[in-house]
């Protein structure tokens, strides 16, 4: 894993691995002159604008959808740094709360509850590459320590 | 654990968790007259009845309840052989085709692939207290062998 505070986040392993699963919908190529800063443009939501995100109702399928990416995108990290696959499994309940876990074999890597979800979002890039970077280097130290059950 | 073959499947802790499941969702009291095998009816598919069920499409949020309350009874099987709260995750892709996990702590304590969801359903109430009763024994003993994870 790459440190968290980077020259570039573009090039840490994280944002790599976001980038790819976002071009992995890309079926017919409508994206190919998008820059990756672009594709990343939703998941920066700055303090102000989160302000102005409502948090009634159930979050719309497009933030549920860049949510599950960012989770897939940790565990595709995991599974570059440890060759073990690491897979996400969400449940939302009502109103934007919810739980996240990524699981290895038998074992939980991570796990976090969600909550507020419609204001899902960071800073700027480099929050979003050292968050899911750190995310990351949690599960792979989790791995590290019960690499029995994480193969099971 | 009660043996998987018993003399009263209504006797079993599984199928108890299970009408205390059930029953939980009657708010306003209108089953309060309805027999424990009355509420388990809808578990009980046999195999004539599953061949004329259609496994196009997904399957109906009945259907998905039915499934995941049988699976939150496996947990409160668990919690109340253990004291360790099992918590189940199912993940739906399309078609009927799944997954559900029970996680105890930081222990995938029971793992399986779902399929045609839509048939979901047992032979008879003995099918259906020893498949719950079994799965809850072999969710017991993964928190027993690693009883550390399971409280973590």
């Amino acid at each position: 894993m790459s440190d968290a505070t980077v020259a570039d986040p573009l090039a840490t392993p994280f944002l790599q691995c976001l980038i790819g699963r976002i071009r992995a919908d890309d079926a017919f190529g409508a994206w190919e002159r998008k820059s990756d800063t672009a594709l990343l443009k939703d998941y920066i939501v700055t303090k102000a604008e989160r302000k102005l995100i409502p948090i009634i109702g159930d979050p719309d399928p497009d933030t549920l959808s860049r949510v599950e990416h960012f989770y897939q995108a940790v565990g595709l990290a995991v599974e570059r740094a440890t060759g073990i696959m690491a897979t996400p499994m969400m449940k939302m309940s009502h109103e934007g709360f919810g739980r996240i876990v990524l699981i290895a074999g038998k074992l939980v890597v991570f796990s976090r509850t969600l909550r507020d979800v419609h204001r899902f979002g960071f800073e700027d890039l480099d929050a979003l590459a050292s968050e899911g970077t750190k995310f990351a280097a949690q599960a792979v130290a989790m791995i590290e320590a019960h690499p029995d059950l994480a193969n099971a």
